[in-house]
């Protein structure tokens, strides 16, 4: 089942490794299949080394195992939220990349210092709250995904235009048009926090830069009229 | 003798080098076999690179060597306090590894600061103080071991909940379950310092994750209604 | 058309991420023909990995494509003023790499602390300006480039002997005799940029190092008489 | 001629690059034959995947070519001075080393901060004073070594106890037994520089580490009664 999907999502999970996003098995990508309402994500603790396609759990919009031996990544509910309240993504991951995992754990969320920021996240990350006793013991990964969602209407943001977030003392979760492009914009937001690590050493009181340059730099990429890339070639 | 275990063991100290964990022979492994009342451990000295199963060194619990034609590590006689004080623990590393070196050099613990730390250490990893003048002269590596014992008497910690310590002016010993689990906890360890030092430039007065986050991130891996990865698959 | 040309131009591009200089398509690196007037350049948007000789494009020095069929780098207009006002110039590389990112976001020029930084740049790296609002509506990536070059004859630095800028908000951009001696700028820009950083932090006050060592360390590499290498042998 | 030592030598050339040491050509390794009085050094300006053990250069202790086609590296007299002057050692080690650079040009010395660096180096590496310029015009390579000489003698610093010199907005120079040997001190300083950076991040006021546990680690590597390793073995 979903044959193609599993593909995608298996190479998307191997990415993490290769590009430096995770240790051990600290990740999880998934992908969905909107006409089925079914993704396909992750197993949770097997190692990116033994990970094949068959390995990949399928699950429903509720988190339940549709297909597959192994237990769906214990951060699938929080998947599950995100593919059901921001019906335009396709791909989501969750890692505990280093630099951007400092200001999760900080609190800080991470302006858009400059114009790498500005090709891939419209506007400053946004922290989410750590969850409350209730909700932790009510239902962990629900909640983790909930938090997410009610922080991105408080701040009238719109997913597809900030495809990330840092959860307060935890880790970023990030989402895209599939599950290639959400590790993209893990890759973008770990390199990013990175960067704004030492531009905050070198220039403590640094804000964002003017709005009309990223306003150019994610409409080049990402707008109606972007140029950037093959799509008009 | 031990064949099984000196493999494991043998892997497990390759995992040092291809971690990261180690420059050089900055490091060590060892694992136990609690039925015999021995451990394996890496010789002394020798490269990685050159490292084979019938290189690695059994000893016993009193540090004396049962098997091998290579000197043990100059740090077993550490290895063996702790083996004898921690009886549920089943292998051990040591290393110089980076971050968690700064920690140790600057005295300062390391706080849980979020869930990469919760999912490994159940608490602030504490600052092991160091020997005293006396304490090197008389058997410097037999009192590294047992001012650590001593440290997590002090602060009642369970070494099962708690695989790590960082001794002052040194640098970290962890452990854990056998060999291969000892160093993942080094390599959360790792991970963890270098997280925790981006955290503080950030924000200097951070503290530690809510104790009921901490305490759910740390059951869900560990507790006996663990759910994280494929035990109840 | 222009095979060795095409040949060194794309050794140059797969130097951008052999050398970890660029994630994901975030650098382009173009060389130029200076008796054709034309020069090759990276596509837009294709990754490194895909990239071949006949990908490359060829353009005039305004920019308008000459050969080949993918979209050039959205950066094109920018090469572009650059090969017009800098005749002396042979190469030109583009990236977002992480060190000197963070001096251009943070908007503070590199000095020249020891002699790594007078081995190859004359003096501090300059900030570039970020463009008007009025600049980036217009033509943002030919504004790009002439405000280098603006900043270049404000401070009336030579451009063979200062190889090097850095935008305000964005990124660094670095030339050289060739494209592969661009992306050795770019080398050099990066670690000196990552020394710089961990210099200031041990001693905030540190200016640049004295003006005769500079000179030395210049001058016995690139000047009349430079006696390093085998240029002499 | 000289064989054995030119393939010495190579290989602690290659380790350069493969420790991580250098980027482009910035480093050179030398090591000698005292019973000729000859020392091998790497040619200027060779890049490491192309250094082969005949393209090294053989010289006497006045920087004379003996044996070679190519130019000595440009640093050549610095190494003739220490092989004169430091009569116990048998390799030089000359890199731009990143976290051990950031000292020298900060002109800050590296503690002692705990046994990663006790066990290489007998307490705080030095830091050696910029050349004047008259030195500089007269022979600044050569200057260069006497330098690090004339601190060595201020201090009463033992070269075999210390094997290592951050020479002031330059670069460290280390030496050790042989070629090899040398290389491992530049690692050791690299690595201890690492620390150190965020060991005074975590504790400004850090001093160095107790003076028995300095002497304990020396000894126990370096001493008359070593015992770590395989020597006893």
């Amino acid at each position: 089942m979903l044959d193609q999907l599993r593909a995608e999502v298996l190479k998307a999970n191997l990415l993490l490794e290769s590009e430096g996003l995770v240790k051990m098995t600290w990740g999880n990508v998934s992908g969905i299949d909107r006409d089925r309402g079914l993704f396909v994500i992750k197993p949770s603790g097997v190692s990116y080394s033994k990970l094949t396609a068959d390995k990949l759990v399928v699950v429903d919009l509720d988190g339940k195992t549709v297909e597959g031996d192994l237990n769906p990544s214990s951060d699938t509910p929080s998947h599950a939220v995100l593919y059901r309240e921001f019906t335009g993504i396709g791909g989501i991951t969750h890692t505990h990349s280093v630099y951007a995992t400092m200001f999760a754990q900080a609190g800080v969320e991470l302006p858009c210092q400059g114009t790498t920021h500005a090709d891939h996240f419209y506007g400053s990350v946004p922290v989410v709250r750590p969850l409350t006793k209730e909700e932790v013991a009510e239902d962990y990964e629900t909640n983790t995904g909930l938090a997410i969602v009610e922080r991105f209407r408080e701040l009238k943001l719109n997913p597809l235009e900030m495809p990330a977030a840092l959860q307060a003392f935890h880790a970023p979760f990030t989402w895209g048009a599939n599950a290639v492009d959400s590790v993209k914009n893990s890759i973008a937001l770990e390199t990013c926090a990175q960067m704004a690590l030492g531009t905050f050493q070198l220039n403590p009181k640094i804000g964002s830069l003017p709005d009309h340059i990223l306003e150019k730099h994610y409409q080049r990429k990402h707008g109606a009229d972007a140029y950037y890339g093959q799509r008009r070639g």
